[in-house]
């Protein structure tokens, strides 16, 4: 029986990197409709423990969502079933955040992949651990 | 002592709607990177399960992040600490979702609160089941 649903094995791994503009967070604010201050307005921001504006915990999400969308698997069809996100610490505009995706199980009977997932910044701190679930399957 | 964080309580409702629109969808890809084309691309969203493009499932979270971020305190400080998230149906353009918040538990000496998180459609179909743990804090 094959061991991989779609080539994907336990250890396989994928990375999105992107670096982190405040026109990005603006426009994560606008279509999503968080437009909490703490992300764009500075005097707001400097009355919070943060100091100055952090993008939205769920922009970060975004870049694990673009790991598992372009890079896992581009050849097939990726769906997400399942995510989990433990907020570690804030990423600023000027910020480099990497999502790092790697193969836990595969379930090849239901074509599912369990992955951790992972966004550091760029001098290596953890800014989002957990990890997900996905099925794969092949482009009809 | 206080049963409350910055007024939340147990039991504590939020509600964030949005009508979804394929502009909406091609921004989020745009800013996240997350450009896989079942989320814009008719010819290949049809070779898949779904027929027609759909959201990103991170894009449906990010109504619970306008939840918690914009109607849950807005007077006070909400940090995101972490977020489950189970994604249930595919929405797509002309859909309208809704995401509800409701307090489980407050910790009034770690100022975090604990809560149901859902995101379902116009038709009230779940699209997205979960939970989150936020800090809320007073503006400094």
């Amino acid at each position: 029986m094959a061991d991989n649903v779609q080539g994907l094995e336990v250890g396989s791994v994928a990375t999105f990197s992107k670096a982190v503009t405040q026109a990005d967070i603006d426009s994560f604010a606008q279509v999503t409709g968080d437009t909490n201050p703490l992300h764009s307005n500075a005097e707001y921001a400097a009355r919070t423990r943060f100091k100055a504006p952090i993008a939205h915990g769920m922009f970060g999400a975004g870049a694990i969502s673009a790991a598992l969308g372009t890079k896992l698997a581009p050849n097939s069809v990726v769906i997400y079933l399942a995510q989990n996100l433990r907020f570690r610490a804030p990423v600023m505009a000027g910020d480099t955040i990497t999502a790092t995706v790697t193969v836990t199980a595969v379930d090849v009977e239901r074509s599912r992949v369990s992955l951790e997932t992972k966004v550091s910044k760029q001098d290596g701190t953890d800014v989002i651990l957990g990890d997900a679930q996905v099925m794969v399957e092949a482009l009809g």
